[in-house]
């Protein structure tokens, strides 16, 4: 288990962030997310990482690309409650986005893995997701397209061996191109930076509304999501909060929001029970259904769950609509993505033996 | 039932194109395909149509856009067998490549539907496919969605009366993406066109066995699949085949190529029985597994499968990769696409009340 930051232990810091000091509590998105050392981003591995990402091969039917579900025409998630993986399967919570994913120091729900590495071949090995029996398979299904093993032997020979194909180099090329999915300058980060006008005089109300009823105590920074990469944070350190922090709440019951038991699962340590990775609040009013079971299928909704289920507070429908207003203006601009071609299984089917 | 034309019917035209008139019997394929004329190409409508193809709401489930069976990133299709539509359901019969289809004069394999349009509503309702219920859900669902909304009461509304958005225009939308849809400039259409080095020797030796053993009796013009809207058919009326034409084949049994009747489950008529519209061979090497029931996995057993079911004959090993090397040389060049940014439903989930 890796160790873990809960809000409460950054309260020092955040209760600055409630001042007025908005830089600080809050930063623009850059437009390149951090790397690490031993995955620099390059050009050659990001046309490969694409290719990769909307690539149904990886999945053992054929039928589910990362896109599938990280679906990169719209939030970066599927809009469901759960995911729907190989064989018509449903995944146990709901897809987070892929947009401004780098900006993490811990990934899913329940911090379960540690990076977009990890994160990726956790996904392809999911008998709920992408269904693949173990790496081996992965690496064969891949290695047979002479299109991808000629990238990845030219990519992955020269500083690290004869790596070429692995199931490290997939996760490593994936994840390149998974660093430039962020959406940079929404009404919001230009706000930020001085356009007084970028956002609107309900979305300013709700800014501060926002601070003061102390959502920013753990949505804050870049990512709106506490730490990131290098703040207070390594990767592969998550920072989580209890949820729900005031037990026994009407939207608990209605929303079965106590049902399941978060990070305890994964990490067998009873203090973990119902700890949560912190969720980005970036591109939030497009990426409805809300919270790790999907029960609450709107914005205001989810505001109004938060308030009470987090902090004990009802809020006024006018405070419920400033701060919709301000996440609203979280939405970034989304860059534009050319189709990837798929290398070519010439004159035979990539899934053969596997077609069932 | 529409008038039915059978491979035998045009042999006193096919018997031509068996002569060394090359330009008669194949076609550089246009990089334009025809569009009716109550359907004109606008770049609006073409933009609408674009983000209605990758739309995964367009689907009961949310998780199904037309673009994850008929994959752009590759041959048009899914490279399986059976498709998997919502739920897991599989399909009956295989996925037929979308590039090039506008050039077909009936669609699906049994020629059930007359147009792109009535195909793309066929799919959306079919309960293996996108499993819309019915067309009231489906304009319900895009109507829900006000980027959609605007967009088509923008486009069809001035000509056509206040239409809006419709089960017709949502077909229309999406039949004008697809018929932008063409992979012109294959090696071999640049051989049709005079460049002798576009193609190998091994691919010329191929052109003539086609011929010479009669495959381009029914694998002619420009789709290499019949007539095309215009010449000799007209749209709806389908070019049909029987296949097997050589019953009672060592492949027939191994293959099961026998067991689907065809064209007859939808007609009714006994005649039809085991007619199949004719297949494109454009892109062929690209989008095995190969015949209705997608059983044969490489496309040199096909050619071996399609000369002694349909022609009674044996080829030689010279012969197949000969004619294998003819039909790699028609995969042509896929048009850049950009991936479109998908309206959103704001601050709620467009499938609220689907997501089962």
């Amino acid at each position: 288990m890796k160790s873990a930051v809960s809000g409460a232990m950054l309260l020092a810091i955040s209760a600055v962030a409630q001042a007025a000091d908005l830089p600080w509590t809050f930063q623009p998105l850059p437009e390149v997310a951090p790397a690490p050392e031993d995955n620099p981003i390059t050009k050659e591995k990001l046309v490969l990482g694409k290719q990769l990402y909307f690539d149904p091969r990886l999945s053992i039917t054929g039928t589910h690309s990362c896109n599938s579900c990280h679906n990169l025409s719209a939030g970066g998630e599927d809009g469901r409650a759960q995911p729907v993986g190989v064989y018509g399967r449903k995944g146990k919570r709901g897809t987070q986005t892929i947009w401004n994913a780098a900006f993490h120091t811990a990934y899913n729900w329940d911090g379960s893995t540690n990076t977009l590495e990890e994160q990726a071949q956790k996904h392809i090995l999911d008998p709920n997701i992408m269904g693949m029996p173990d790496a081996d398979t992965v690496v064969k299904r891949i290695n047979n397209i002479p299109g991808y093993r000629q990238q990845f032997e030219n990519i992955f020979n020269r500083e690290e061996g004869k790596e070429g194909v692995s199931f490290n180099t997939i996760a490593m090329a994936l994840s390149t191109y998974e660093r430039t999915l962020t959406t940079p300058n929404s009404p919001f980060d230009r706000y930020l930076r001085g356009d007084d006008n970028a956002i609107s005089a309900e979305a300013k109300r709700g800014v501060r509304e926002f601070l003061d009823v102390r959502c920013a105590s753990c949505h804050f920074w870049v990512n709106l999501a506490g730490p990131i990469p290098g703040l207070a944070l390594k990767q592969g350190e998550g920072f989580y909060e209890l949820f729900p922090n005031y037990p026994g709440t009407d939207y608990e019951r209605r929303y079965k929001l106590a049902d399941d038991l978060g990070r305890v699962y994964y990490s067998k340590d009873k203090t973990d029970t119902r700890m949560w990775r912190m969720p980005s609040l970036r591109n939030v009013a497009i990426t409805a259904p809300y919270f790790h079971n999907g029960t609450v299928k709107t914005l205001d909704e989810a505001v109004r769950v938060m308030a009470k289920t987090q902090l004990g507070k009802e809020l006024t429908e006018q405070q419920v609509s400033d701060i919709v207003a301000f996440l609203s203006s979280l939405t970034g601009e989304f860059p534009e993505q050319t189709l990837p071609r798929l290398p070519e299984t010439p004159k035979h089917t990539a899934v053969a033996g596997h077609d069932h």
